[in-house]
Order: C-alpha cells, then sequence, then structure tokens
C-alpha cells in the first residue's frame, strides 16, 4: 500500500509502496483509511523539534488524525449487537491515545495521558497511508452512515476538533451569561475554538483574535463569533480594542498559538478570577508577571488533546450539525506540497489527505 | 397609595389605600413600582397553605416579583459613580431575598437561604402597590435603560425567571454534547426553563413536557426547543416516547411542576447517572424507588429561587436578547380577577400588575 | 476444587466439588482464592429478592467480594516491569465491575456502572471457592507484598470497603472545618465508612449512629469517631440529640441502611443545604416531604459500589495503616452456617470466607 | 492611643499618640486590640515596593491581622440574640477584606478581591495601635470565649493562617489517598500550610520543603508532616530526593516563597496532571516551560488571601485544637525592632505585637 513515511528528519515525508498490515488478531482492528488531517506536529516532528521529548523510530508512518471504514476485525471484537462491535465497511474515526488500560490515568478515561501510550504517527505507523491497524476496537468511534458525516470531515475532529474541546470544558464552570471568552487564533484548532466556546459558553459573550487579516475578515462575515478582533500590529493597546467591546476585560482565554505574544495579550486582558487555558505549542515559555497574578488569582491551564468520550461529544455535535469544518482535501501523493503549504501559512482551516483510489 | 393586601387567609386581596413609606433612612431605598409578577406562591400564601412553614403577619400586601424606578435613596446609599450607587430614576429589579449579611448562607451569596431573611410580600409589604422601601440598596440590581428592559419585563425575572435558572445552574456539569434535558412545565417557570436548558446546555438535546395540549402547541410552533412532548394522557408510555426521540432515556430533568405525576415521570426517563431537579411545589412528597435509585445511582436536588448574582445573569441574557418573554399586563384593580384566572390556569406565561398611573 | 454455589432459591448453598477453570487465555487470569467477604446482598440473592432486577443463572458460585494470588496467566497479559503486569504468586485483589471496557460510562472509568457489566459471584462463578478465573488483568489491583496487607484484610475492601468510599467522595466538597457528618449503620459498610468520613471529612465533626447497642458501646470505646449515638428508640428525639451535641444540625446523612426509619431520620437532622448519601439498601422506597426539602434545598445522591480507581485508593489507606479493620474468618465448609449468622445480624464487622487448604 | 505609624517610605516606623477613634456609627465597630500579626507585606509596605501597585496614603498605622474585644458598637449593629450581633467585651477577630458589600465578588463572598475594597492597615489604619474602628459588623467573627483562644492566636489566623487554607481548598479536589502534597516555605504561612495539608488531604502524603536547615530539623522533631526535605543546595537533585520518598512525583505543590527558586522546584517535581498552587510573594515572575507544561496538563493556580467564611473556617479548627500555633509576642514599643528581625529571618512563626497596657 502507498504511505508517506518519514525517513530523516528535516526532509521530505517519502511517499513509497510499503506492504498492508496483516490480518488484525485478537481485538485487533483494520481500517481502511479515507481522510488524515495535516496537523502542525507533524512538521514539529519532521524537523526533529522533539525528539528529545517525543522519540520517533524512523522510518515511521506519520498521521495521527485518521477516520476509515472498517476493513477487517480479530476474533475477540465484539459484534456488532454488542457494545463497541464492529463489522466491515463500519464507519469509524480513531482516537490516537492508546493507552495501556491498566493504570489510573486509562482507569479514568484519560487514555491519551497513559505514560505507556502509543499514538498513530508517533510510536506506530500513522494515516498518511491506504490502511492502518489499530491494536484494540476500543479506540475506534463508531459513526452512524445516516449522520452524512464523511472520513475526511471526521479526521481533524479527532485531534484539531478535540483539543479546543478539552480545553473549553476544563473552564466551563468559569462561563455563562455575562462572561466573556476570547479564542485567539483563529486556524485549524481555533476554527472548532470558537464554534465550541459559543455551545460551552453558556450565554458568554464570544471574541475570536488573529494576526492574520484575512482569516479576520472571513470570520467576521460568516458571524460565527459575536466579535472578531485583529490584533495584527498594536499588541499592547489589546485591552483598549477589548475594554471597548465589553466594558470590561475578559474571563477566559483560550491560547491556540501558545507563542510569546499571545500569552502576554492574555495577561493584558483578563479580568480578576479570569483563567488562561494554553493549547497551542508554538512558544517556549510562559512567563507570568507574579504580584499581579496573585493580587488577580489568576488560573493557567494547560491542555493537551482530548479523551475518547470527549471525542465522541465531538462527534455527536458534528452529526447534529451544531459545528461546521473547514476542510481542504488533497491526495496523499501531493503530501509534501501541502506539508509546505502548511509550514506558510497557507492552508485556510485544516488539510486532509486521501489516498487515492 | 394604592396596594393590594391580605387581611384574612382564603379571602380575596382588598385593594386600598394605606400611607406610602416615609423618607428611606440610611442605605434604604424607595421604588417606584412599574410592575410586580403573580406567583403560584401568591396563591398558597392567600390560601393559607404554607401558614406554619412561612408563617405572614396580616395584613400584608404581598408581591415578590417587583421592578421599578429608584424614588428615593438614603443618606447611606453611594452615588452612581460608586459600586451599587443609586439615583432617582434609575431602573431597578428587586432582588427579594433579603437576607442578614452576616450568616455562612449570606457570606457565601445566597442571601435567599438565610434563616434570618425578611422577603418581600411576605415578612414586608412587597409589590402589589406603587411603592416599595427596600432595606439597603445592595439588594436592586441597577439595569442601563438603553437595553429597552421595562418593569413589565424584568418582574418575573427576579422568581419565575430566576427559578428555573439556578436549577439548571446546579447541574449544568452534567450537560453538554450528547445529553438530553426535559423540562416538564412548560408555564411561568418552565417557559424561561426550556430557555436556560438550551443556553445552560452546551448542545444538550433539549426537550419541553407538559399535560397542556394548547400549551404544546404553541411552543411547538415557537420552535423553542428541539422537541415538544404532550404527556397528558398515557403517563406510563413517556419513557417509549422519550426513546422514540432519543434512541435512549434522558440525563437531566427539570421538574417545574412537582406534582407525584411528574416525578413519577422523571424516574420513567432517566438514564443511569442522571439528575432530576425539582423546583415545582404542586405535590406534597416525593416517592423515589430505592434499589433502582441506587443501582442507577440518580441525584435529585431540590432547589430554591435564586441568588443576587444569578438574578444578576438572567438579567443580562434579557438585556442581550438571549430570553424572550410571555407576558400578560394587568391593571393593580384587576388583581382579584387575576388571581382568579392563575387559579384556573388561564394564564399564559407570566401575569404581570402594573399600579394605575 | 470445592466451591459454595446456588442451586436453587431460598435454600442453603451447596458445598460441592466442581472442575478447576482450565489455563486462562488472552488477558485471563487464575486467581488462587485467599479470600471471600460475605455480604447482604448474597442474603437477597439467594432470597431471590432482585431475581427480576438482577437475574442470576443457577447454579452459581456466589461471592463478590475476593482476593488471592495470581495462579496463572494468558498470553496477552503482561509481564509486571509492565503497567498492569502480573506474575504467578502477585497478591491481588480482584475488582468486580467487569465492563465491556468500550461504552461511556467504562470509558470514564466507571466500568462497575456499564450496562453490560459482569460481575463475580452473579452472572460468572464467584468467590465462595478454590480458583476464580478473571477475564482480565485490567480488573485486578496488585498489592505490594511487604505491605503485611492479606487476602483476608483485601476482600471487603473490593466492596463493603468501596462503597461508603465512594459514597462520601461525591459529597467531600460539601464537607471541611465546621461541618458535621453522620454515618448511619455502623456494622460492614459503616464500620468503614465512619473511618472515610474522618480521612475525607476535611475536620469535620463525625458522629455515628447505630441501633445496637452494643455496637454502639464497641465503637465509642474505640474513640473512632468523634460521637456515637444510639439511636435503637426514640427516634423524633434524633434531632434533639444531635444538636445537644453539635448546636445545630448536620451537614451530610450517609445511611448504610437505606430503611424507611433512617432515612427519615436523616431528614429530621439535615441542615439547609444538606445532603443524604444513600448506600443501605434494606428499604424500599425514599420519601421526601416536597416543601421543606425545596425551601431547604437538600440534595439526595444514591451510590453503587465504587470504580477501579477507588478501589486502589482504598487498598493505598490499607497499605499506609490509615484504616483498620475489623473481621472475622470462617472456613469454607461452615459458610451456611456464616450465612445465618449474618442474617441473624450475630457477625461484627465482617466476615470472610477462606477456602481450606 | 499609642500607634506605629509609616509617614515616610524605607524609614522605621513612628511609635506616637494619635486620637482614639470617635464613637461607632452605623454598623461600624470599635475594637479594642488585643493583638496584631507582624506580615512580610509591612515590609514590603514600609520598603515601597508595592507603591505603584496598591498606594498607602501617608501617614498610616499599619498591621492587617487583628484581633481583640468590642468595645463600642454603632447603633445598626444588632444585639447579640441576632444574627451578627455583638456587644461590649465580645471577643472578634477582624476579617480584613472590606469590600464594597454590592460587586459581584462581594455577592459571592470574595469581599477580599472586591475592586472598591478597602484594608485595615492599608487604605485605613491598622492594628498596630490600641484600638481601630471596623466599618461594619459584618467583617467581624465573633469567637467564644470559652473557647480558651486569645487575640493573640487569633490575630495571625486572619491572614497568615488563612492564605495558605484558601490555597488548598482550591486543589482540595485533586487531593485524597495514594496522592503527595509538598508545601515549600515552612514558616509564617507555610507552618499552617503543613496542618492544612494534612486536614484537606484526605489521606494524602503531605511534604514539607525549607532552605532552612534549623526549621526543617523543629518540623521533622514536632513530626507535623509525613516528611520534611531541606533544600538548602542541590536544587536540582529535589525530584530524586522526593522519589526517593514516594516512588514518584508529587500531585500538588503549595509555594508559599514564590521565588523562582522555588517555582522551578516546583516544576522539577509535579506528575502529570499535578498543581502549582503560588500564595509567597518573593519572586517578580513565574515561568513555565511550555512544551512539558502541555503534555503534562499542568495546572498553575494563584491565590490571595482568603474570605470571611474561610476565616470562620480556620478559626473553627483553633476553636476544635486541630491546628497549633507557634507565635512570639512582642510589645508595640518594640515593632521596629521585631520588623528587622523579620527582615533579617529571625522570627520563628509569626510574631504578634500587643498593645501595653
Amino acid at each position: 500500500m502507498k504511505s508517506a513515511r518519514i525517513h530523516t528528519y528535516r526532509e521530505p515525508l517519502k511517499v513509497e509502496e510499503i506492504p498492508k498490515p496483516g490480518m488484525p488478531r485478537g481485538e485487533e482492528v483494520l481500517v481502511r483509511i479515507g481522510g488524515t488531517g495535516l496537523c502542525h506536529s507533524d512538521l514539529h516532528i519532521m524537523q526533529g523539534d522533539w525528539a528529545s521529548s517525543i522519540p520517533v523510530q524512523l522510518p515511521k508512518t506519520l498521521g495521527h488524525e485518521v477516520a476509515g471504514w472498517v476493513e477487517d476485525v480479530g476474533d475477540s471484537v465484539p459484534s456488532p449487537s454488542s457494545a463497541g462491535g464492529l463489522v466491515k465497511g463500519d464507519l469509524v474515526a480513531i482516537f490516537g491515545g492508546w493507552g495501556c488500560g491498566a493504570c489510573t490515568q486509562c482507569k479514568s478515561g484519560n487514555e491519551q495521558l497513559c505514560n505507556y501510550a502509543r499514538y498513530p504517527g508517533v510510536t506506530d505507523d500513522g494515516g498518511y497511508s491506504e490502511y492502518i491497524l489499530v491494536p484494540t476496537y476500543r479506540y475506534l468511534v463508531k459513526v452512524d452512515k445516516t449522520s452524512g458525516l464523511t472520513p475526511v470531515d471526521l479526521a481533524p475532529l479527532t485531534d484539531a476538533g478535540l483539543t479546543p474541546y478539552r480545553a473549553i470544558k476544563k473552564v466551563r464552570h468559569l462561563l455563562g451569561p455575562g462572561k466573556i471568552i476570547v479564542v485567539i487564533g483563529l486556524g485549524g484548532l481555533g476554527f472548532y475554538g470558537m464554534q465550541y466556546a459559543k455551545i460551552l459558553g453558556q450565554g458568554s459573550v464570544v471574541i475570536g483574535m488573529d494576526r492574520n487579516e484575512k482569516r479576520v475578515q472571513d470570520i467576521t462575515n460568516a458571524k460565527m463569533v459575536d466579535h472578531v478582533l485583529s490584533i495584527s500590529s498594536n499588541a499592547p493597546e489589546v485591552r483598549e480594542q477589548i475594554t471597548k467591546i465589553t466594558g470590561k476585560g475578559v474571563d477566559v482565554v483560550i491560547d491556540c498559538v501558545g507563542a510569546e505574544n499571545t500569552i502576554k495579550d492574555a495577561f493584558r486582558i483578563l479580568n480578576k478570577g479570569g483563567a488562561l487555558v494554553v493549547v497551542g505549542m508554538f512558544g517556549n515559555e510562559v512567563k507570568i508577571p507574579l504580584v499581579p497574578a496573585i493580587v488577580n488569582e489568576y488560573h493557567v491551564q494547560f491542555s493537551l488533546w482530548g479523551n475518547y468520550n470527549e471525542l465522541c461529544e465531538v462527534i455527536e455535535l458534528a452529526k447534529q450539525g451544531k459545528i461546521s469544518h473547514n476542510i481542504q482535501e488533497f491526495p496523499l501523493s501531493e503530501i509534501n506540497k501541502v506539508l509546505d503549504m502548511l509550514r506558510n501559512g497557507e492552508i485556510k482551516g485544516r488539510a486532509v489527505i486521501v489516498p487515492e483510489k
């Protein structure tokens, strides 16, 4: 089967033929891939940025946002009449945090935080391919085909559409009527983040912020949130801009960028008791001025990806038509070109790679 | 000034002239009344139903859902430039839980739960009148006049529009995508309750249930919630009706009736881990079958009214146009006729009594 | 192997030889049993009380509180160097909620609430035997042998020692300095419950209540809690007794009995905002007077057993010597005699059945 | 009356005679001071460190940790039979966050976070004096004299004994059996903090850490916590030291210092999902490495002082003998000498200034 694989750090992926995985055994499921989302993390991995903290054994097929159809199941996979049961042809999204199933994190439902977890596209071969072997049916979310959702819709939900959901859910008790929530960075994660801010915000006013003037214009025109703010040039004035809109500061900031600039902005606009949730990984360090942080009782939360149930909730929103997507589709053979586009900020929303027929 | 007062249990109110309260002193504020909501509790009080548990010293001006304009302030009331400051003419809603301000409940913001609280229309003269004296400016919510809201809009928010808000807020951590919330009883409280279920539900599917076929039809036509269910006749079939809609049971029930029937219905439809919040007071006793309750880990919460901050949140929703009202306005002189209408279920939504000019 | 099995409802168990389970396959583990706790639920099952709600396919080996040593493992069980890994001879407690692993409840760590769960001693052969086959190593808690704990200590922790822990954990946010918590019923569950009330109570005053004068005396002498109350005769006076001790009512009641009487007592003593958690199953119905419940904003929580992580926490307390046990040990051959003793209230604390060597 | 007042930044306090406050009016209460705790914040104020963020109008009597006896009450103060009622001679602790009573923070019980708050020893004359005028009886906590507590015991509870309590309460849901909590800095705040970690820790293992070898020895000898760690020299080895004790990292760190060093230590020892609460203000900036923070889902909470109800809870612990004090008493006339001792780290625990008779 054709797969896009990393052989050497800082070089393009090699699109090459490798053997299709063998028959699934036990709880394993073989999935025919219908779409795999392209993620900034792929760039970091290819660049070797995380080689020490998240080592990848080369060569490896990248791609951790995967959806498709069940091709074959191992003999311990239950039949469709049972919980979690699957049969050939089922539409599935792949939950990518393949935890050990036995530790405290796994046993509290956070398999993606397992210290022993495997991840497709990192420890195991991932989704830039035609087929992928999933170690247990318990990491698949079966999606009703009558929903009209396709693997291309589903793939980005497993990461870009999941990460900001968990982030906002962590602070939803701080939201409600009269509260203000700001989402910084309105690209891949932030595009979904804005929508979750409306849904989980319980009547909060939602403000989007981005440095890309064009993106700001698009989202303003689409009326996706209450206000969209361009912060391209005069960052120190962000507090004034916010105050002009809301008459006060904000209660929650979701930073989908995580750069030094955006974090500074967050602390410029937070109200007393306010919370910052960081999901973006562009920066190196978060710096917080101590005395104001204490006097204002700020709360800073870091959030990583999401868990299986959260993925189900996100897919439920998609099934009910409560979130919209912003997806560009590309064939597997063009992956290196698309990675370049992502690197250069030329992807609007999320790029999804689809294997050729 | 003209006031509608109870002199004897089980007799109509007397609409009579009484002296206008004197000049406010200290933190007191005299409010010129613009509207006072009529509540089932008034019927219970008049009927003497609660004479032992909530004694009223007769005669007394009833009416606890009050809004109007500041007429005069005591000399310890801050000027409008300070927090809580007020000046003649300000539009205000009256928070009716006049707690002692010093006990644990008051100090946690739940003044309405204070063991020593006074209440307009119960311990103190209430709002079926032209003026009302409020013991401290700290029980008033000032509303921006540019909001377009009137005292007639605001009055029901102080109780009918507040009680279901607190009820749903208590269980909002159980709501979200894929969850189902049912509001039973779509009249005064439930009309607001449905709307809060949408706002606080974070993507939950919202179902309204009522035994009044006409009301069910109106709300269905207004598309206020995802589904409306008439439960007029075949109560035991309610589980089937719900399952037909949702494919499963429900996660939260807000019972705005509190009758034996509605509570039975609630336990017929709750999922494992489900919660029932009771705010309606029509019944005498809540009966819960023990073994199923334990096996399903049900949670039953009773909820009373709301606190000052919750009232501010509800008014914020009204200011932002996020909730709609269902109000019929009547002159003070007709109050006994309107009480009869309420008794006979002839009021749609909430009746508001307005003093004659 | 010798097992104690139910063949017919309302008849004694048959102590008989049945074949030892075969070699464990896949993730299965064969456990040599070291002790199995005797539970009131066994009496209910034998009596056929729950035949409709929790059907048992006869004959069946009863016993759901089980601990022992690993005898053999299937070929998918990890080696001890990995998470959850096991090897022959390991000391283990058996978590008894054998969920499907794929549903929302399992994926949030509450496998005991899974709609498709299997249970030892109910759906599968249980612990009144010499060996038991556990379907996956992920339902075992490995216990360090240097802890000094034995299977006889561990067995009751898997249910009697787990159920009140979860119950109190559900309301621990209501506890703290100045709060009062009452545990009703100081036998099997309540004996552990009192201790958890001290540990999780965060400075709360802990009161035990029981109708058995002898038990009250023992616990008073052992100084296990701040106060112990005998409520043998004058139930309506319970409020006075409590007020004499605390100067006020109580904030949380943990009812380990669940009888009509004890629930009535709970509502006699709860403060405004108070919570009742019911774990005992002796009664049929919980009756709550509606108007007082609303005026006082009571909440009532039903709680069932506990989850895997909670079992680990309970075992951690035992390892650290923070809880004491109250166990009587009996040989498997005497099980019917011991069941009679339990039925007649002659067991102090928890009886544990041990297979003969 | 004799008072210790700041006239000029960076100069000693002037101990001088000023007029005793006049008769209390309205809700005011005049308190005869029995003891006032000396706080590092006093040094910061005297040094002018916070002159821009927390401006003090000079001259001013410092001292914000105050307790004493009611000397006289205004005519709106309720009689002792009512909630919050007071009479001459009552033993009282002064809650020092004198909020406006009308804003969202005040109405949720966090008067100390009010944007318009006044503070004794900062905006108003404080406690290094013989008498203090408190603006309303609602900021006093009446303490039963039979408790045996004295103003000298009570004074430090209003800040040093309150701040770490709130800090730990904010993360108590993360604590319990099997969890590890570390308190860094075992002086004024930390001395209380360790004890709260035991009480609110719900079975957590509690570790104290300090750079002062002598203090570490004293606390080790007093067996106040499970482990005490001297971190005087080899900070990078702190992870090893912790692992040696616990076999893993820690779940919660309470940093009562807030220096660059201690915050670095915190992130060296936190487990995945761990929380850092910062209450100490010795540093300027908190620096957090971004990628590890996200991968580990850390949360960082800043906490300031405490609210009225939390002060009541802390005093309740003292009344029940559940916390011990570490107090040195000095006469008002020696205050400048004692400030020097505090500056030089020569105070063990908390110094309390007592007016001469």
